[in-house]
């Protein structure tokens, strides 16, 4: 193996530089060189490849975003686009392709490795869904963005004695909200794990009131409603007035947390050296403080659950 | 004078802590005891009032919020209201008042003091718009909260070439989402202030776009328009989906800045000294670099005006 | 069991007033009452104790430092010391004791419960050099700090090509260098775990410099040597000027990391379950993504070990 | 005029970059180019030029340091350096050169300028220091820095009930140590615009302590004494254990504040209008919130004076 691929796919994630430049470095460190692919597998179709050297991943350790792009390209499933792509590169002289994304990202280096062509994944989405891995790259950083953002928050509130509803990301996973919830001393914690009953949230809101405290902080996932409609139920059922704040796009970029760039490095090197010993269709990840690899086909096909051990810690520490 | 009194009310703004602070250790300074009422004018008509030593506001300088809570009390509008405040006061032995908020607050300050009773106004908001003032504290914290919420959203949405708008606070006035503009480099700045015409957005996008450069940024003040009407408006004009963020609450909150910390405590200092010098009914801001006091009625009758070079500065700049 | 005491000691880490926090929240939702005490083992002989609310704990888990005081108090480890702490708790109808601190405060905790008052250990040291718990709180905070620093410096060091060295914390451990090296793709890292060769250094300064990259940031561990003597040293063997940066006492403080506070709140909670299970002697700890306990004395007779693993990667890295 | 050139020189300052994208854009929007100089003088007698498109500085309003490099060129104060410097720039048709920088910057502009070549001075520093400006670009970015350590500092100062002295940059003025001190509420505050005697700060201390507060926070700016000094002569005097913590190159880096962003916007915008309009040897900088310009060797001649009266609020204050 001479030359490498790497590109970044689906949603960004802060550690994805990071990533990229561990990629880079270690591969130079073997001899290797590495191609950057932009916009993700659209690129690949389109042969958008440029050369990546040492110098192309200078002081970007500690940027946000993707220096290579990101775009969504739903036709990528097609067979003709995914030959296509092999074609481009085998015709740069490149044997191996490492893709940086979520599971939606792993079916198409998936794709890929089963015409022949082999791929490594890396975990990158702030959303911790990603079964195989304890840790996705960006998640870190997510959570202390959110986590800031509600320390903020909980000032006005506790100024104005107001209750607020804080929507945070996590597509269907709820490992966002739940570890943000815990962080920020949320009073309540919603995710899509776990079912509740919008009476309890009433009677937990009424009992707070009781012991005089009429500040409190409600986090919800957006995977379970969106934090606007929980308000209004919630304002209806109390007649108290609820402050609703959605996080947003925010919780997707910054410079990432010393932990995921990190966890971005160790994943990134071990991406490379998975390709240079022969093996293909692996993703990696973290597990019990150690770097593991697993089939790629594990991350998308089983189901991610969230920690709930952690659900049921939070709502002991929030009597 | 032998004792005074400081309330907060109104919206808080981060810095009030530190105007608090000031307030204290000057009239300690000058062997004057300070009583803190708390939930603003609310507080003043309950007489909700406690001793502020300088244990008490050890440690706030850095904090956001209200250690003094904040209320809306529409009520305060009443004589009988205000005669009762009174009375509380003079029981005490309160022979001033420092009242830190926004200009509906001021109105308060300046009842209390026709009526006989020495208010003093500190401009609290992060709003910008008090007349008479430069700055208001809490300004310069929102300002930075705003920038780097949005360098963040900057991060994906050059990732992935997308168009955002983000709504920023500011009331009816535009200095958040002026300054906001232009330290984070938007392409696009809608204040109150400045009629717009969307066709002029929509070209500008179309303008980008043709030039390469797909990813933008739009700032709409929220005294234009809620950033999600926007955004419809855009998406039907232009054929493109635009992503909206609305910063919201977090906003109010944070640790407050050097200059805003800098500002309350050359506010708070000055206006425990025109108490002492026998002054009432004045505000104080900062003009020109220096602390100065002036007619509070002049900063709720006069209008608040935003620096309309920054729009002009911000067009240039976005090109 | 129906009343249990919280103390801190040795130098703080942020986090701690989570860990405190969740021990009194957990506590209560038990209904058992906790008693903190001030000054670690000092106020433990002083009986300087304070009963703790769900209130006393309201607006602390964002805090660094520790609202109940920390103090050095190497007289403990005499018997009539602990003796009469014993009776000071046993007087107030103490029964369990959480101490949260490094190593040397878990020496106090094992004598103490060898007498007789079952203690428990939570770990919070910045210095992550506790074995038996792969994480220590306020580990993850501090190192967000040292990045964030030498980010910055960085940004100086890029546009002036100068070589910095930045000297970090850690006491013997090198966990805070060697992930913060890793974390702000530094140069090179040097750890009291690995022994290196000042011509191995000059050597990578020279190729670097050859290869047209004239700045670099070398990370040194406070444990290997003062960052000023490095300085001198590599001043002299290669002629050029070294900048030296010593980050200090910022490192312990701040408000806590998500990832340390979701620590803290964990190893609290399973801190007061260990107690009323009758457990005494114990520390608590995280392994492999979950929380467990082991005999105190593991914590301090076994010796922490950095992970080496990091310290190959980070080498590769930086070629 | 066609065709300008910038430079930046001296020590670098965040905003620099922001100040640097003005340039360009406003030149852009009255269809003038813009050629970057790297490495300062050094660049213009070496010609190290470049052509700075929109693209150029896409992203950079928010990075600290400078994208075009800085260098100390003692050497060009003599005119042959001089010479050749202008006899590169009229090679490329560049015909009037902005310089970002201090003072000792402006020096080099008003020599070219003298020899008949035009340029414009615009001040970035951290140090606050040039006179005719209220305000540098980079003073702001840098007193958040050194507020936000001092924060830090705080919490574990406050634990353990330490005393620190915390030394700041700023050269030979006291505006960051006097600002920092106010926004960080210090005890003491040493600058070099006032004398002080070592017995105050002693008496101060055990005043403290005789209060009950043990934990004290002196900022001394470097152009005072050595941080390290002024230690050890206060231990001798008090025979208590003063901590030391020297901020270093962390205050020159890191993304610039919103208020730092906004005035380099505004000067850089005013430079370019400067050499249009035809005039030479003049520096921008901002009076009562507006932006002004003036005489290069008023910058250098007159003598900067920290704002005293902030010197006597901080005493008050600090009681």
């Amino acid at each position: 193996m001479k030359k490498i691929a790497v590109l970044t796919s689906g949603g960004d994630a802060p550690g994805m530089n990071a990533a990229i430049r561990a990629v880079v470095r270690k591969a130079h460190y073997h001899k290797i060189d590495v191609v950057g692919v932009y916009y993700g597998y659209e690129g690949l179709y389109n042969g958008n490849f440029e050369l990546l050297d040492l110098g192309s991943v200078g002081g970007i350790i500690q940027r946000g975003g993707t220096m290579l792009y990101s775009a969504r390209f739903p036709e990528f499933k097609e067979t003709e686009m995914q030959n296509k792509a092999i074609e481009n590169l085998r015709k740069e002289g490149i044997d191996g392709l490492v893709v940086i994304g979520g599971d939606g990202s792993y079916r198409g280096a998936m794709a890929l490795t089963e015409k022949g062509f082999p791929c490594v994944g890396i975990p990158g989405t702030i959303d911790n869904d990603i079964p195989g891995t304890e840790y996705t790259i960006g998640f870190d950083t997510a959570l202390n963005t959110a986590v800031e953002a509600i320390d903020k928050i909980r000032d006005t509130a506790t100024s104005h004695e107001n209750t607020f509803i804080v929507e945070v990301m996590g597509r269907n996973a709820g490992d966002i909200a739940l570890w943000t919830g815990l962080a920020a001393g949320a009073e309540t914690v919603l995710i899509p794990e776990e079912e509740f009953e919008i009476e309890d949230i009433v009677a937990r809101l009424e009992r707070s009131a009781a012991r005089g405290k009429r500040h409190s902080i409600i986090i919800v996932a957006e995977g379970v409603m969106p934090g606007h409609k929980l308000g209004k139920i919630l304002e209806e059922r109390t007649g108290v007035q609820i402050r609703v704040s959605v996080l947003g796009h925010m919780q997707r970029g910054g410079a990432p947390s010393a932990r995921d760039r990190v966890l971005a490095g160790r994943l990134g090197a071990r991406a490379v050296e998975l390709l240079l010993e022969g093996q293909a269709g692996r993703a990696v990840g973290i597990q019990n403080h150690a770097v593991v690899d697993y089939d790629l086909k594990e991350a998308y096909e089983n189901e991610h659950k969230a920690d709930v051990s952690l659900y049921t810690l939070s709502k002991e520490l929030s009597i």
